[in-house]
């Protein structure tokens, strides 16, 4: 199932160009970066471009291949597919515009298209779209005008299926370039004319690198399959639904030819498949950065929060409460250890603002004997560490408390904040010891939310 | 009103220290970057501090004083305020903890010491916070741990009154450190028994540097005169009321001794007061940042939106209707200044993909071309640009956008994305050119949403 466009032996670009303007020239040499098959540009023009011999027409390859990629004007597309059956061609991946999303001349070109394609056998992706990026061989059929994306790219076990060219290009290479992330795959799917979110999903539900599922839908094909595979799934799905609004559903259209459907619809239906539902680009990016650092959660009573600052203890109990969790007051024996860290006139209970008892000790020694005791109070089953960033990078501490966050199996989300290149390093180091590291406190408390949706579908499976 | 504070004739450091790792050290380093006036570090300790001549006791300085800044244990306070009294001391802002926020004992002593200042014509601004720091002078009476905030502030337009040291110290350095917003004065006030919010408002609403006051504030002393200020300025007052939730209003009792209130009433109030609510921090921040470079608004039918990202349109237009915004239809006349930069095929109407244009045309002319037919639309008040910020550091265009916004005198927001170091060059840029650039599209909705209230007052003025 889909092997024909992830797996090719061997893929003819046409439209491949040898102008540094040109997204063809971008197609073949994003390609170059990772595909280990053979290539076959396909333009009239060039004999070769970028080293790689240049084929005037499809004909004229001398070789077998699996799979095309497309990115010549829109109206060639019929032609292009019977050229492909008569090759034995199984996939075609059309990252052309100018298809169902331009209105009823483009729809019955669509049509027309998918029908010849099923006549022959092949299966179509796009059209309108960018093709795929797999983070792991680092093939990349996709026309994205980057010049050196490779340096940002690490590899990792979220995928993502997406109807935004964006969310598998800059966007997706800029948040990768922060760390905190490796992908597996981003699926750009535009109209979506026959291989949809649905199938995509099933693919990543069975696929064993892929760890969590993140979208950006305008439109959702069979959606009763969709929320079955979705709800019965151990991986976290995270769904940005758009064309929510009257507007956004007009946009939605004319993007990609995506009827929405209403909204109250499908926030009912996600909550019930325990989808993870989202709202901005950059929520959709850091829920999957959290839950892929994510191992395991136990609902009890509810998150404890550790900070230096008392002004922002209040700020996240509040946003907390915002989205719908509890703050438990910490057990006795909880309180007896901490106690021990604090000056007698401080207060020791959820949330707990670290600052007296660091002020009279070690910063280091505080956070992590605090953590400890919190970790380890069976009420608490998931915790927001707030910090500062120390410009000295001493940082054994946060990677202290997220051993202890594996030890207990309790989810932590880190919010801190840092003068000129501190908070940078410390992000670093928190993530690579494994705590995800989110600029504003409201995203911890959403995170933390969706992570307990995810697992309250895990304890119905 | 409150020069005693803001402009001493001298200032002695009551619990100043020659050892690095203690807050007295920095209240008086601190002071010696921007404060022109006399400083008298007290402390039996020393002879001499960073070069300063250091006194035993109050009685030994030879001089006279205006201020003392506070900081030794909290039960010294009713001899140090004698000892004031008898020199004549106008105002003592009291940095130690230890007062109401801890219970009984401490309120009594905080009571006590408040009494006894009014009998000695003192006033009292804390206990329990971090002084203020003033933007313009560098002058900073606080005690925060940062060897060297300087190369980070920037004088600017913004006032601050908050109830967290964190937002007056760290925080907001590392946030006037990313650029885009200068500071006039940033107060932390911690338990207020004297100087409170509602007389700091007031003296910034009459400060003619001040342009924007951002607030954080746990508790809202004399509220009816704080929203009667708040309400008769033509100056934004954006306001994180915290303690919103009853876990959040618990911690506030314990930080700063805040009776927190019904969140109903203040939301409902800071509505009529044409106050802009916000309920996280970068938010608060983002939200002065964003007015400080707003000058003028009329409101109209709603806000455009030009963007390189077919999804990013679609999310855009849901989180602006969700803010209670609205995307009018462009005029005959932009759709037709829009036709000339597109192909046939593609859409020309709000919100606005502008990719096709760009893939045809030259990406500057086609944004500076699209802006102005979108900012002279006479149903359009504000706009949301949305852009990649190219590594070649070209960035004209979006001085041009923002020549065009003040021209037709209507708040534009920028979203962008970018890679590697190319982001930070092109925020730069826009900022500076004075257009305000969020990090998440979100925010970009939720500030025009603050202006739209805030102007909404303006009218009613």
């Amino acid at each position: 199932m889909l092997e024909e466009f992830f797996h090719p032996n061997g893929v003819a670009v046409i439209g491949a160009s040898a102008a540094p303007s040109k997204g063809g020239y971008y197609l073949l040499k994003n390609a170059l970066v990772g595909y280990k098959g053979k290539l076959f540009p396909v333009n009239p023009k060039y004999d070769e471009i970028l080293g790689v011999p240049c084929y005037p027409d499809i004909q004229s390859i001398p070789e077998d291949f699996d799979m095309a990629v497309y990115f010549i004007p829109a109206r060639f597309l019929p032609d292009t597919i019977r050229e492909c059956g008569r090759k034995g061609v199984k996939a075609i991946i059309i990252e052309s515009a100018g298809f169902s999303e331009t209105g009823e001349e483009g729809k019955a070109l669509q049509e027309e298209s998918l029908a010849l394609a099923r006549r022959h056998g092949i299966r179509l992706w796009g059209p309108n779209c960018m093709g795929y990026l797999d983070g792991h061989s680092r093939a990349a059929f996709s026309f994205m005008h980057l010049d050196d994306w490779t340096p940002y790219i690490k590899e990792g076990n979220v995928s993502f299926i997406v109807q935004s060219g964006m969310l598998s290009a800059g966007f997706l290479i800029m948040v990768l370039g922060r760390g905190g992330m490796g992908i597996r795959t981003a699926c750009s799917i535009g109209n979506k004319c026959d291989v949809n979110e649905t199938e995509l999903l099933e693919y990543f539900v069975n696929d064993e690198r892929t760890g969590v599922i993140g979208c950006y839908l305008e439109s959702i094909i069979d959606g009763r399959r969709f929320l079955d595979l979705a709800g019965s799934t151990d991986k976290p799905v995270v769904v940005l639904k758009s064309g929510r609004s009257d507007i956004g559903a007009r946009a939605a259209l004319s993007h990609t030819a995506s009827l929405s459907g209403s909204d109250a619809l499908y926030t009912g239906a996600f909550r019930q498949a325990g989808i993870v539902q989202v709202y901005d680009l950059h929520e959709l990016m850091d829920m999957a950065r959290g839950f892929s650092m994510t191992r395991s959660f136990t609902p009890v009573a509810g998150t404890a929060v550790m900070t230096f600052s008392g002004g922002a203890a209040i700020v996240t109990a509040d946003l907390l409460a915002d989205n719908g969790l509890t703050l438990p007051r910490f057990s006795a024996e909880t309180i007896a250890s901490l106690k021990k860290l604090f000056p007698v006139w401080a207060g020791t209970d959820n949330p707990l603002d670290l600052w007296p008892a660091v002020e009279a000790g070690d910063f280091q020694t505080v956070y992590t004997a605090a953590a400890e005791a919190i970790l380890s109070d069976p009420g608490v089953d998931s915790a927001i560490v707030e910090t500062f960033a120390r410009a000295d990078g001493k940082y054994g501490y946060i990677e202290a408390i997220s051993g202890l966050a594996r030890k207990y199996a309790k989810p932590v989300a880190v919010w801190a904040i840092g003068i000129g290149p501190a908070l940078g390093m410390f992000s670093s180091a928190a993530e690579n010891a494994g705590l995800p590291v989110f600029t504003e406190i409201r995203r911890c408390t959403e995170f933390l939310a969706g992570v307990r949706r995810h697992y309250r579908k895990m304890k119905k499976l």
